[in-house]
């Protein structure tokens, strides 16, 4: 991590400088704000993640409510998947995560035993993240832990970002032909026993509803949740207890022959588990409330399902019955698809606000999570002037296509884990079809299948043979490298933060050393100085060079054969009220381990290639080192010519 | 980690639930105490470590001291070799060290350029970190911040400690007859000006001075200082500069032709550095403070050192001049050597307090850490009844020798710092002496050739070949395992937290799965059984079976050939008031990467063996696995019988 960039300030360097003059700040000391730039309603992992990565940004007023009196304790989602970890390596924090948290190494599949089928019995195993699928691993964390982390982020960052407890969204309305906070909030103060209390308004630029499925925001825009009904029963339970079942400490998916299936998920700190038990089907017109199902009852259906093995439970830390529908809203903004060429969003809606699914894949905080990091730099970019308001309806449009895969993959994972076991599977002769099924979705749950469609901000993969193993509209795929000044072995993924900037790979072709003459030179040279380019036309006077577009470069030679001295000006620029020399920009190939960044990535060796990549990490644009004016033009359509920002 | 044994508790699983009813805790807000089992007498490096320790028990009660008013800011030591990075795992704080600081991977060397004596260039470079030497890097991060993750680690442990300061050490007083607080501290309250206020008395049972080279502790139990005096005086300086020397992100070691020596540290942040300048001899009877030396004539001398490049220097964060001088104390304890059969220690002293030396290998804050790491589970078992007070005679013993042996290679290394460059490294027909010596030292001085003595607690090295790469009398030598119940890739020393526990891996023969018959569940059921196993000998009836020797077990087999289920109950014992099981005893091989903990710790393949290791994580004894005899009486050498504990 960088930092003391402008001098040193003592401390705890994830603790970052106070914003000069707090007075945009709307943290909760400072009382309710008539105006916010973005106005964020709810403080679950979708809210919070968005709230992170606005935080960093003093130049936008960000206020976040919730109706609950303070932070969440326990409770509710808990899988945090590869793509999310990738995420919070960005924010700071997957290390503190990985510390922590359980890891999902194998996932071990149970059915029952064809020669006494009451009684279950180990029938598969599989390895949950595929060798280099990410360098991070799949985990398991209480959604209260990650809310924190967020929150740990929001308070560190520049402005000091802190939410506003007990208000809870009662209306919003907007104005369409206002372009200055056009956007009404009525916030009730909701006092400690939970009912409502004076009335406030707030005037936002923009309003994102994160407050669940049943969403006040996604109401007051018109949107409704389509899809099935829910007639599934589920009870979640976290645990600690005692049992002879030995794979207690492996996520489990147990198919019993008469009493359902459950769904064991190990938790962090080494004894905790989560129990998934699926309960009775309800009838169509029944509520998971009209059963009166208590905590016993599903330990007593856990206890059935597991025969011969039993869970003797010491202490319920948290548990819930619920249904599961599969639904999704039409827009996930206020916008109707008939009106887009006319009108730019105001109110969003992120989460289970627009979409919901089953928890048995264990993706609900991650695509929340994956919904706000896809808003939050476009909104970033719009309001700091860099980029227009019409960049805002790329929201919608890819997030609500990866919602609806992940409920149509859901929708066929729910059909097979409760179908009932076949022959072929019963006597050995086949894997079973759930462990298949399974292993098909590793990709999806987690959470790297997920790839934006071509658009302004996602160019046509026409180059795609040069990096095979960077898809365009996919994330950016990390792999070690070595940084050329300090020899430091990294990831070369994790050179990004969440700090709204695009960034440049450049991978150096065959032989290039990085000295004139050669296409890194060359294009050092047209970023830094041509006309046209990108980082010359959109970074502010004011600003340093990478402010906005962050170039880094890779090349194939050993850390010996390269000279830091030699490298281009803007592979090394001066930054920072001192002008100091930036020293993280050049990685080349960490052989050590065998491991070659240009091998696993499918890079041509070459001609290497450039790869843009977005603020929320995804791959943009892949092109020949020499393909200025392409880079310049793809450019031009995400940000806004400098004199009219 | 693990947390939750005892029932979940929210928020941050670092913040320990407190002991109950604190009312032996003395920090801050309980004023200041009549009487504490340890008063520690420093808040530098040496006394945070052991504060730290000592935090984790609730049965003792800990004061530590400063004439400061707060924290330090900034300044001093910054090395951290990889030997207290592994320490700084076993308190949990490794991933957060090595998230912020800097990364030393190679060092180069630039002497002065044949052809050009008064321009310099780079000669060579050197990897830092032997490849396998250890899992952690060697890191340079401000003291300042050490202490703080110190800080935090005694905040948040159960007795909640925190320091006292404005307290300073005015005299030490011991009654040797008195074996109930034996040594009367008389403290000064230092006002926030420095001058010395009111006085306060505290009577403690014992007592560590960690309060440097100027020691009151150390005076006040008659320990002198031998050694060299200081002639050659240094400048050091933290600084924010621009430069063109290319190396500015390595650890350079430069020689000039005629303006002496200059050290580059880079510095965490990605910014920053250090220099230490070798400044001109000094006269016998002269004293840095006569030269009245500033900032800016270090500057100066480092550019004429560095020609024909230059450091224009853009802020100076800290900086000093100091004299070395190589010093050592006859003891480090109150005992004189021809006492040791008729007494025992009540006041120690560590760090600089009974040893000095030069900065420049980087040993300082490690060496003193290394001090009181050694020192801290000795004061807890004694204090805890677990061990006769004779244990604290190995304090001294073991560390000083460690001492003696840093002031030898220290002095070798300074002589070979300041020699001429000879002919031979001039004309580059050999590798310059500074950078062989350099290569020679790295074992050293990345803290790993520490070894200790046989004594009690370190046994004989009889068996060495069943394990050699496991030395008697080392570090514990960390590599990669699988934890079986979850299939976790880690590292196996990291099982081991600073808890004062001493831990026993025991490494299955071929063909050993853990099944009844095997020489893993031989042991398992002497140490279960026993009435000569020092598990049950000495480990007592309200406590957990693991709370005084942990014992765990690694397997030659895939996880997949392993059953958890049939592994010995002394492997998964049931621990804390739910009697949950612990799923952590139990490794395998981790081949994904090729990398065999058999093969790579030279580990007895057929025979399997034992490797004992103490709290401080040093090789107690290696033993073949059905060497009970041995094995008891080794614990019956460090452990008191209960009945008199």
């Amino acid at each position: 991590m960088q930092y003391y960039l402008d001098g040193f300030t003592p401390g705890d360097p994830d603790v970052k400088p106070p914003a000069s003059g707090l007075d945009r700040n709307t943290s909760k000391a400072r009382g309710i704000p008539q105006e916010v730039d973005v106005l964020i309603a709810g403080c679950g992992p979708a809210g919070l993640c968005l709230a992170a990565q606005l935080a960093g940004f003093p130049q936008i007023s960000t206020m976040i409510v919730d109706p609950k009196q303070g932070p969440m304790e326990k409770g509710q989602a808990d899988g945090v998947n590869v793509r999310s970890m990738e995420m919070f390596q960005a924010f700071g924090f997957a290390e503190k995560v990985k510390r922590e948290a359980y890891w999902v190494n194998q996932t071990a599949f149970w059915k029952p035993n064809p020669a006494r089928p009451d009684h279950i019995q180990r029938v598969g195993i599989a390895q949950d993240v595929a060798d280099d699928q990410s360098e991070m691993p799949h985990t398991i964390l209480n959604q209260a832990r990650v809310h924190q982390l967020f929150l740990d982020v929001m308070k560190n960052a520049p402005t000091r970002l802190e939410p506003h407890y007990g208000l809870r969204v009662q209306n919003v309305a907007i104005e369409p032909d206002n372009s200055d906070h056009p956007v009404t909030v009525t916030l009730d103060k909701v006092t400690e026993d939970g009912s409502a209390g004076k009335t406030v308004t707030v005037r936002a630029n923009y309003v994102v509803g994160c407050d669940g499925a049943r969403s006040t925001v996604r109401r007051a825009i018109g949107g409704k949740l389509h899809g099935d009904a829910a007639h599934q029963a589920w009870g979640v339970m976290d645990i600690l207890a005692n049992s002879d079942f030995p794979d207690l400490r492996r996520k489990c998916l147990i198919q019993s022959a008469k009493e359902g299936n459950l769904l064991i998920i190990p938790r962090e700190g080494g004894f905790l588990f989560r129990m998934y038990v699926e309960l009775d089907k309800l009838n169509p017109d029944e509520r998971v409330s009209n059963r009166n199902i208590v905590a016993a009852d599903i330990i007593a259906a856990a206890n059935r399902i597991m025969s011969p093995y039993t869970i003797d439970v010491k202490e319920v830390v948290w548990w819930s019955v619920y249904e599961i529908g599969h639904r999704l809203t039409d827009k996930f903004d206020d916008v109707p698809a008939d009106q887009i060429a006319h009108r730019t969003p105001r109110v969003f809606t992120a989460g289970d606000a627009c979409h919901t699914h089953s928890p048995k894949a264990g993706q609900g905080m991650n695509v929340s999570m994956g919904d706000t990091f896809n808003l939050g730099w476009k909104l970033a970019h719009v309001l700091t002037g860099r980029s227009d308001p019409e960049l805002l309806h790329s929201y919608s449009a890819e997030r609500r296509l990866e919602a609806k895969r992940l409920i149509e993959t859901d929708h066929k994972w729910a059909r097979i884990m409760s179908a009932p076991p076949g022959q072929s599977e019963l006597d050995g002769s086949e894997m079973p079809r759930f462990q298949k099924q399974f292993i098909e979705n590793l990709e999806f749950t987690g959470g790297l299948a997920v790839r934006y469609e071509p658009s302004r901000i996602i160019a046509k993969a026409a180059q795609q043979p040069l990096a095979t193993g960077q898809i365009v509209g996919k994330r950016f795929h990390s792999a070690p490298v070595l940084r050329l000044a300090d020899a430091k072995p990294m990831q070369l993924g994790h050179a990004a933060e969440a700090d709204g900037r695009w960034r440049i790979y450049a991978f150096a072709g065959q032989d290039d050393d990085g000295t004139a003459g050669g296409a890194i030179h060359r294009l050092c040279a047209y970023l830094d100085s041509d006309p046209a380019s990108p980082v010359r036309r959109y970074t502010r006077a004011d600003e340093d060079l990478d402010a906005l577009i962050d170039l880094r470069a890779i090349f194939q030679q050993d850390f010996k054969a390269l000279n830091f001295g030699d490298m281009p000006s803007l592979l090394r620029p001066a930054k920072g009220r001192y002008g100091l020399r930036d020293f993280e920009k050049i990685f080349c190939t960490d052989l050590k381990l065998g491991q070659d960044i240009y091998t696993m990535r499918g890079i041509d060796r070459r001609r290497g290639c450039m790869i843009v990549v977005r603020p929320d990490q995804y791959v943009a644009h892949i092109l020949p080192l020499d393909g200025f004016a392409a880079l310049s033009n793809f450019f031009d359509g995400v940000f806004k010519p400098q004199d009219e920002q």
